[in-house]
């Protein structure tokens, strides 16, 4: 089968296919026959060799496909339409997963919508929820509302709470597009100083939630704007990974809650626990159309370097898609 | 009545006692006449004027003694021994106290060992398992194991867990104290280094739950430390405010928790939740000596100044109380 690995850590153009057997199922998984995979940020950092936790050598983290083979004890139908996570291996023709992290793609969607899911939307749920604590009396503030896990964090958060939700883009259409999905207030932020919309939207309270995905250059800023008791949830360090000067009375004062997440290497414990509580908690909605997996393009898999450089290029609102086994 | 107030903002030399007449007594409220009070460190952080969340004019966060007066809705008899958190006004010969919150005192303890429970227990409580989530498989480590916090907290996670406990201290008598309550594994900071003395100690994981009031010099050394997945509850920054370069890449990385917290700035709610909970887990061992107040030193109410001085020379172990209305 085909599949595409990284040359040496670098660009865009270090991405290359490659053959490989197709993977081994062992028991408790499935293999898929890959329909659709998706590019996420975590696989640019893999690329760059900066992860350090990608034991497999094939990128990509999630897929959609049907189930062609399965090992002992996984309970799931040969011909199933799946979705769902990888520990690496995506960006394939077939890919092995944990059957008991497997969710069934509603009739609705089609492949590549269904491969739009999994990552932001368990990311978004796990931040929001898990370790935001997001309730109906809170105001979340979530950054680059135009990115994968932003538009699923938009929706999650205003279908399952009534929180008042913050958003800040880099564009008028992406905050336009941030609105349609439910956000109450979009802060442009190469236009306005996010922080003082925040305060001023929140009667000089500040956010009881952040979806940070920046870091460093927006550090000030968070810290400005959030509320006492906030929960800062640091998932993403696309604005720079060193904070100078971090004065600790302030997080004390404000009794903030800084808490460091990334999804790809925890356990498969963990994310059978997230996938199960998300299929029950949100999967119906997607059947009922009242949240959508967003997709910004869907590229042919051979296009694999042209859809790193569209991420790259922080153009896309929504989630970049691979077209594979067409 | 006589009650401690802060001159203007500055060392120990501008404590003086001042008249007030006694505190009146609202809905629900109790008053209480003073028999002990304690030295805390926000009260050192109150003198110098950095506190800003203090609106009593007289300093102290906790008493014990004795129910004088209630007020509607108070559901206590007079004559109570109790013990508890105020809002400020513990320096003086009555407080009043939300009844909500009024410990009983076990028949086994003396007023001033009472009065040493509530700010360093439920500190201790409060970090360990609703900050920290402590849980047996864990290893905690404790800085300041010597300290009215930390001696608490030592017990605590001794008699209500499995955890492995590592503290650290600055002498030799302060750990063998602290090897005396349940302590593990006992640094000295001055001579080891305690980050490498915890991967040592944990198979090179580190620590799952951090209780730190140390601050910015401890930085480094403490996310060295902190396994993955780790709670860092900083509760003060006796060893300075400021960290010069924080990496979130090593946040994201181990998906740290910090969490930054005070106990005196809290809520009524906050505080009547906490000591509930506390009263049902914990009182029951005040009451079989499975756990005790560990008490430093007792000043008459007069040496106010001299008290502030020994907490602020650092020798003391446990708590430093003041004896009132003898």
């Amino acid at each position: 089968m085909k599949a595409v690995v990284v040359k040496k850590p670098g660009g865009p153009e270090q991405l290359q296919f490659q053959d490989f057997s197709k993977p081994k199922v062992e028991n408790g998984e499935i293999l898929i026959k890959v329909k659709a995979s998706a590019i996420n940020r975590t696989d640019i950092v893999s690329r760059e060799g900066k992860s350090g936790y990608m034991a497999n050598p094939i990128l990509g983290i999630e897929v959609s496909g049907e189930v062609v083979e399965k090992g002992a004890g996984a309970n799931i139908e040969l011909g199933t339409r799946v979705m769902g996570l990888v520990n690496g291996g995506g960006y394939a023709e077939y890919a092995v997963m944990p059957a008991d992290r497997a969710m069934k793609i509603p009739d609705n969607l089609s492949f590549e919508e269904a491969a739009a899911i999994p990552e932001v939307f368990l990311t978004a749920y796990q931040t929001l929820f898990w370790l935001g604590g997001l309730t109906d009396a809170d105001t979340v503030l979530i950054h680059a509302g135009g990115s994968g896990v932003g538009t699923a964090a938009i929706q999650l958060a205003k279908k399952l709470t009534k929180a008042t939700i913050i958003t800040t883009a880099g564009s008028k259409e992406k905050l336009d597009f941030c609105r349609s999905l439910g956000a109450d207030i979009c802060i442009n932020y190469k236009e306005q100083a996010f922080d003082e919309e925040v305060l001023r939207a929140t009667n000089n309270l500040g956010a009881d939630v952040i979806l940070d995905f920046i870091g460093a250059s927006y550090w000030e800023k968070n810290l400005k704007g959030i509320n006492t008791d906030g929960r800062w949830v640091l998932i993403g360090i696309l604005g720079g990974t060193v904070v100078e000067k971090v004065n600790l009375m302030e997080l004390l004062l404000k009794r903030v809650q800084i808490k460091g997440t990334l999804l790809t290497p925890r356990s498969d414990a963990y994310k059978k626990e997230l996938t199960e509580e998300f299929v029950s908690s949100v999967m119906p909605l997607f059947l009922e159309n009242e949240i959508r997996p967003i997709v910004d393009r869907v590229f042919p898999f051979a296009d694999i370097q042209r859809a790193h450089e569209h991420m790259e290029a922080n153009k896309n609102v929504g989630k970049i898609m691979l077209k594979i086994n067409e």
